[in-house]
């Protein structure tokens, strides 16, 4: 049988138990040129929020009665697709399920080899390609320059991060709490970090930014992107990656106040979409992991075990309690 | 003796008759190195009212008991300055005042045989250049795109959709009341106008705009720059050249709402200040007086008259009793 995670019915606010139902299906029989893949990891991420409002966006919403979509990683168990075969690992559009018949469309192989599964639908997968992109393309950073970046410690911010001291920036990691402030400076290098939390945030980017901020890499938006707006150069770029922050409102987003600084300073506010950026993953990658391999890039997981935690472990990503890219162990 | 509007105090909110008062002085002498300046017209502007703000931005604050700064062209009546011999017509920031002592600097010639006055501090001037620049450099308009300008019949706004038409795009104004629309479709040639006071700016945006928007060019911020992030292209430019819906405000500037509109079409938003460009006004002084002479683009000026009417004329600005660049007559 497949275990499935179908969307019940649109959320209004964050999600809750009801928002999902867990469904049994038998697993379905391959056609020519398909493919039946067990899925192994899934992929949680800020974005799925996104794909469940009824709304125009840069992807089909997730209609209700539907598995709910996600990235996934997994193995070919049976194929009839001469470019699935069976035993090829691989990532793509699986869905939070056990099982997924494809025709292999979107879907990639990758090697477990050369890298722990999870890390393909996280740091060499798509939170990493948004972070490589969205970096380097619409952030342009310098040498020298001053970095910051909200969600610091997540899946995305992380490698942001680490990416601007590869490339020569001082570097400042906006998060939520101690432990993911000190992870930041002593594990993954960051040249200062700020905790939110403590709500001294316009102070400590005073403090922390002496020569102003030159690229805001924002995956929160509300009151940070508010702050950091205050403190940006002449011809800043802010990059729009995302807005955890506002995702689960029941009322308007907050807009940011202070955008006229955009004009005092002549600076850009960018958004991004990292499907964009498809035709160029593969060259990414590959410098990623040469990064990771040479260990100037860190990568780290939060696995949550079973299928049925899905819920539990999606709404981690919004309490902030889990470190790295999340993702959710489904079958070994 | 020399008449002279000066700050009297930082308003809060909508200046007052108070914010500012009539001073009378003896005209000075000048001394080798300057020229005594008779100001003929004064610019009014929106970005003054920023000005009197005790805030970072691109340009000092006026102090409370000074001249108030502005744009001006008027006429060297003596003078021991070479560069500025008796008889030259000139512009630069004379001030709310009837006279000004320069040493020159930051002052230019004009030809008042080749345009009015007052075309030198609209559209020849900083507006002309605001609106060039903003427009071709920011803006990035290509022929047959939808470009959108607020404050449409403004100094600013009516120099951006011109040029925007005669570029080849179809361009949409907002501005308002039934006489700005009007004017802006027949005089000055807009394919389309908006009455933003008529309360249906969506519905009008989505008629009016069937291919969406690929350049937006703002003056006014709050609810109009909500409304049209709603109706982007993917890759759209916005250009932040103001905010006049917000510059008297008691509370928080209104933040655009829908800023994550950037992010699902991976547009941007971008500030700029013309004083950016000032090395290359000359070529762009060129080519806008060729349009001019073609009949191309058409300039028009609203003259108060009068130094004890700038409060009466400056609140113009704001409650939009005008029709093109609002200038202030000083002295023949």
């Amino acid at each position: 049988m497949n275990k499935q995670q179908i969307l019940t019915k649109r959320p209004v606010g964050l999600p809750d138990a009801s928002t999902w139902h867990l469904r049994e299906t038998p697993i379905p029989e391959i056609k020519d040129g398909q493919a039946l893949i067990k899925i192994h990891y899934i992929s949680l991420d800020p974005a799925m929020r996104g794909w469940m409002n009824d709304a125009k966006s840069y992807i089909e919403p997730v209609q209700v009665g539907d598995v709910m979509r996600a990235g996934t990683v997994g193995e070919v168990i049976e194929s009839k697709n001469e470019k699935l075969p069976k035993g090829t690992f691989c990532s793509g559009w699986g869905g939070v399920q056990q099982y997924v018949v494809t025709d292999g469309k979107g879907w990639y192989p990758v090697n477990p080899k050369l890298a722990p599964l999870p890390m393909y639908i996280g740091t060499l997968g798509m939170p990493g390609m948004t972070a490589y992109f969205g970096l380097l393309q619409v952030g342009q950073p310098k040498a020298g320059e001053t970095v910051v970046v909200s969600g610091a410690a997540g899946a995305v911010g992380s490698i942001v991060g680490q990416i601007a001291k590869i490339k020569g920036c001082k570097v400042v990691g906006i998060a939520g709490g101690k432990d993911k402030c000190d992870y930041l400076i002593n594990e993954l290098g960051f040249d200062a970090a700020i905790d939110y939390k403590e709500g001294n945030l316009n102070a400590e980017l005073k403090q922390k930014c002496p020569n102003g901020v030159d690229v805001y890499f924002d995956n929160v938006g509300g009151v940070i992107l508010d702050a950091v707006l205050t403190k940006i150069n002449m011809k800043a770029r802010i990059v729009i990656c995302g807005a955890i922050s506002q995702y689960n409102n029941t009322t308007a987003i907050k807009g940011p106040s202070n955008y006229l600084s955009l004009l005092v300073n002549r600076a850009k506010m960018e958004g991004m979409v990292v499907l964009d950026y498809a035709s160029n993953y593969g060259e990414a990658a590959v410098e990623m992991a040469k990064w990771l391999q040479s260990g100037e890039l860190k990568s780290k997981e939060h696995v949550v075990d079973g299928i049925e935690n899905f819920y539990d472990a999606f709404l981690k990503l919004f309490s902030g309690d889990k470190l790295g890219k999340l993702v959710l162990k489904v079958l070994d």
